[in-house]
């Protein structure tokens, strides 16, 4: 390359957009269809559902414990498309780079989407650069979208919780918020708190081989498992009832919380679903989920009730019942 | 709403996020489909082919003469997926917002979008926002991804183009670009540039309806119909030959690039494309896209030669040939 560090031109759409793309992009992620370099990417698509995602990622700072902002893009939009029960197929990314980065840090996040589109079995088919000047956008900012099919048969969506359903937590919470939160505070004590960023489609795969019948399901990212379960909650006009002693959190991210007053029922994950199912199938799809390596702490947390009609209420450990409230104000900015 | 500015908590994923969506985003651009609020849409897709195609608009300022960058992310994606042939369908759009952004302003772009969206028969199906500290971005960058259907039949690529095919371009040049520029610089004499955004799938559809032997064809955005035009040479290993004379520039703009040095060639179009076509169906073509009004200065610029692989070359109203060759360094950043 000919800068080290990334320049206004970087993104005219000129030689040197040409040259970021060929020299860095497509060594990483070259497949016939982003190989083209048309405006958009044209793919097969068979016959039946489509299911699509976008996020934007933001997070500070772009390398944390256990990730970076580049698997971090692709196995939070991965989880999303299967979330609805879809096999994700194609990935879209867009980057907002700010003049100056070094190319050396854009390498090191490329390597790791690299990485990450392979362990997903995906493919990213097109793309997009804008560069802005220094002082307009903090680093760099990645938005993936995913694009996915849905098998017949599977129809996921948080309107669908039913009275008597299951609620099947797929491991520990609070891993990914708590290991950027520690590592932006520089807590040398929680230094063993790593992100649980992965991703999920593989461990969807086999709950979907072993029952279809999957109500709700999907990925607590911001706001945490409290935020996911209350929009199931009113989505569906149920209650959900919560057994605290049931929901796993790793020791030191407990204590890492303790120390900075945060509940890890808000914090975000990203590499855990909580799926709502019907009882007679919630032990046979947590014994599937339990073979996968991303959920072998797959555990049945709380289950749908008739009442308490949009609420989410924990039995604490005390033998107590307490609200998990919808948080009202940000706990963690940026933190995907 | 509560606040009358962007909080950090806006971007939470809590109650000020839900109020977000659910008082400014879907009264725009509620559906069936994005009023279910789950984290990824699923859409009917009937058998074919798929065209996907992301951009972030980063354009300074967000509102210019003749647009703004809600329309900008709209149109600019809907053309994207239209280049293709394709019949555009569904939109994502996610945001990333800056603290303390005026709500105003939000809306603004907001109500921007929604006419956007119903002036090209798409729908947004799914989206997302992120908002970051004062200072971390400026004000408000929105990526759209947009996912169209390929009728068969049609295989539209910049590596098909042939000798003795013609070139076509919908109108004038160099709009968008002088708009920004002129209205960022304060150029009271060009005060009558205005932007061209406009969504292009109803034209290109005219245009499919008289032949669907398009070769190649693309909206000029970032680097100008230059830069395009060599993709197009290089992809295709072929020459262009270009008439000057034949390539409409509007006065005002053309007075605007005389006064401060710069080549309307290598300036954004964001309402035009560009076509290359078999000769034999090119003058029927031509009188389709002059039909529609978006296409009624559609001209025939250039043909396309054996020899020059590689090269665009413009025959000067002098009489001359100079070569057209790709932008080195970034002309406008943040143009679109």
């Amino acid at each position: 390359m000919e800068y080290e560090t990334i320049q206004l031109a970087h993104g005219s759409g000129g030689r040197l957009s040409a040259e970021l793309v060929s020299r860095l992009f497509l060594p990483r992620f070259g497949n016939e269809t982003l190989n083209r370099l048309e405006d958009q990417a044209v793919v097969d698509f068979s016959q039946g559902r489509l299911a699509l995602t976008t996020d934007s990622f933001v997070v500070d700072p772009l390398f944390f414990p256990g990730g970076d902002i580049g698997d971090l893009a692709i196995n939070g939009t991965v989880n999303d498309v299967c979330m609805s029960g879809a096999t994700p197929l194609y990935l879209a990314a867009a980057f907002i780079i700010e003049e100056g980065l070094p190319l050396s840090i854009l390498h090191r996040v490329l390597l790791s989407m690299e990485n990450a589109v392979k362990g997903a079995g995906v493919q990213i088919v097109t793309g997009d650069t804008k560069v802005v000047n220094r002082g307009c956008c903090d680093k760099l900012f990645i938005t993936t979208t995913g694009v996915g099919r849905v098998p017949e048969g599977v129809n996921i969506s948080a309107a669908k919780l039913e009275a008597g359903d299951k609620v099947i937590l797929s491991g520990t919470i609070a891993d990914h918020g708590m290991a950027i939160l520690t590592s932006r505070e520089g807590l040398s004590f929680a230094s063993r708190v790593q992100s649980d960023t992965a991703p999920l489609n593989g461990l969807v795969a086999e709950m979907l081989r072993v029952s279809p019948l999957i109500h709700a399901m999907r990925d607590p990212t911001r706001g945490g498992l409290a935020t996911t379960l209350n929009e199931f909650a009113a989505s569906s006009r149920v209650g959900i009832m919560l057994e605290e002693a049931a929901v796993p959190v790793r020791p030191e991210v407990r204590g890492a919380c303790e120390v900075l007053g945060i509940d890890p029922m808000y914090v975000a994950n990203e590499g855990k679903l909580v799926a709502v199912v019907p009882a007679q199938v919630a032990d046979k799809i947590v014994a599937a989920m339990r073979s996968h390596p991303l959920g072998r702490e797959a555990v049945i947390i709380g289950e749908v009730v008739a009442d308490k009609q949009g609420l989410v209420v924990m039995r604490t450990t005390l033998g107590a019942q307490r609200i998990v409230d919808m948080p009202v104000g940000e706990q963690l900015p940026r933190i995907c």
